[in-house]
């Protein structure tokens, strides 16, 4: 910290990405990335782009936008485009809270609403899942607050139906709803058609987990104009060029590639279904998720000692400290291969005693 | 606007980026991008980083600043990676800047730099520049404020020598100092060494100029480690992945191939040289510039209508409506071909009475 910091950030609690060691070559089934390559169409956007990197890139995304709009049933003026969908949210929080809005959020959820809540000094109410781990949408009424919530919620992968969603729109007319649809593309049904109907809704979508693009860095908002239009003031205020080049090619490609990335995520959903079996046999809890990825616990072992004992095989997951779910992990959905040697290597820790 | 927006926000003035028409193919001299492309380096690394992008960028983006360290003579820990060099200065306004502690610039000088002192609510001070458009150290002296100077300045291209910017830091024991040296590389003097001697100095530096990478967005900050720390602590609460894999690879290759860049920046240089003196000899007052872009004005045509006259002629350059400079242009030095083709267009205009 130099004596240049301001006060008010002297105590921020950043946000920690997952680990990516570089000690050894490991299975990583702790960041939620796609285990499949970037279809070829975005290989050779990529490649073909490079030769223009001297120029800017077009600050209105105009492409790209015009392009998703298509794929999204939308129109340009929907649609806000971010250097990946942590951009989106900073800017939502930055143009729609206060010190007379504050945010509210699940207590157990995706673990950077609650850094940007501190970022910006807001007064931000971390709302508890109930005993079961879900979202109960009747304790986001009434709270005065804008409200994110990831949906499917991260990390216990648990979806939020459109009429739950709905109740929290209806219940929140002053306030604005963010669902962060990171992880829709794997079962979930998006609320996407709810734009039409409410000025209350930013929906928040990206590219790094079913379209693999997560090295990439796109993330979307998607609402009524005026919407997006506040989102744009603040990225003309901080960052204009916020896309580069190689990206809006990157995320052009992919939408052309749609049925490449729809496979995919029925193999991930057949690779979940497999995986969740394998290891309620092994006699673990798996919360039910439609997500790319599981949250699951045993009563013979601790989260963090399978997290431990995974990585001495070579395979990361991730686990988080928190006592409410401290005995769970976190396990990305790979390959099928993946997910063998991992149901395989649990097998064995159970086996020799959680060792 | 929407009604969810927080009034302070309301009254936002935005950065205007250089204007990008798609009516006609221009010759583009408005923007201070490189006419050259990125090395051949650059382009390898880019399509070969392709097949990665499924997988999130390093957070810490080690392998770069590690190859920036040893160009640049400094340790990793003196580096900051930005998604352009506005992100560094926009993390640099965030974290040194309160109701405390405002910013002081030049007053005419790069435009975002009132626009984060705007979004952020600083008391600002924009302090005239000297009758021959040049600054002046003691200007700076005693304003209580952290400082950003461009040097070489935009849009004049005069440059501060190294004893000058040392009198500002001097005299700014208490506050940062930023020098952005987004132009450095077209015939400046690098204030980095200054680096181990002052702990208020932050340099900013971009690749959007002499390495040819605008559309790829990669900025860099320079200073004691400490107060790169700082920009990290905002970094991992907005986005810790904000450099994406394709621009970690161009930079690294980039930077690998700093003797093509360096013989472009000498091409520049020239080119530079040539349009000065032709542009003098058809009666214009140039700047005498230290940055791949000059400033101009024509007692016989306005700086608007000159500009206007260029675009009907398919070449594009930079008009700034403030009274002050409202009697130049700023030409981004390109290709000597451009060159010539603007100063024949230019020389067609005056001899056409301005029209």
């Amino acid at each position: 910290m130099s004596r240049f910091l301001r006060k008010a950030f002297e105590t921020l609690d950043v946000y920690v990405p997952g680990e990516q060691p570089r000690d050894k070559k490991y299975i990583k089934l702790n960041t939620n990335e796609s285990p499949f390559p970037p279809s070829r169409e975005v290989l050779d956007a990529v490649a073909a782009e490079a030769a223009s990197l001297q120029l800017y890139s077009d600050p209105e995304c105009t492409a790209l936008r015009q392009t998703a709009a298509e794929q999204f049933g939308l129109q340009p003026e929907n649609i806000f485009c971010g250097n990946g969908s942590d951009e989106v949210l900073n800017f939502a929080f930055m143009a729609f809270c206060d010190e007379s809005k504050g945010m509210a959020f699940p207590a157990i959820s995706y673990g950077f609403y609650p850094v940007f809540g501190d970022l910006y000094g807001l007064d931000c109410t971390a709302v508890p899942l109930c005993g079961n781990f879900t979202i109960d949408p009747a304790d986001y009424f009434g709270l005065n607050k804008n409200i994110v919530i990831a949906n499917p919620n991260a990390p216990t992968g648990l979806l939020l139906g459109i009429e739950q969603i709905r109740a929290i729109l209806d219940n929140n007319r002053s306030n604005l709803v963010i669902i962060d649809e990171a992880y829709i593309d794997f079962g979930g049904k998006s609320c996407l058609p709810l734009i039409a109907e409410y000025d209350n809704l930013l929906v928040v979508q990206t590219f790094s987990k079913s379209r693999s693009l997560a090295g990439a860095r796109l993330g979307f908002g998607f609402a009524q104009p005026e919407i997006i239009a506040d989102l744009n003031r603040v990225k003309y205020s901080t960052n204009p060029y916020n896309i580069n080049r190689e990206t809006l090619a990157a995320g052009e490609a992919a939408l052309r590639s749609q049925s490449y990335y729809d496979a995919n995520c029925r193999t991930i959903m057949d690779n979940r279904d497999y995986t969740t079996e394998a290891l309620r046999a092994l006699g673990f809890e798996v919360l039910p998720s439609k997500a790319n990825f599981i949250f699951a616990r045993h009563s013979a072992i601790g989260g963090n000692e399978l997290y431990l004992s995974l990585k001495e095989k070579g395979i990361l997951v991730r686990h988080f400290s928190r006592p409410e779910i401290s005995d769970f992990v976190r396990i990305t959905i790979g390959t099928l291969a993946q997910m063998q040697t991992l149901v395989d290597a649990v097998r064995l820790i159970l086996s020799q005693g959680g060792n």
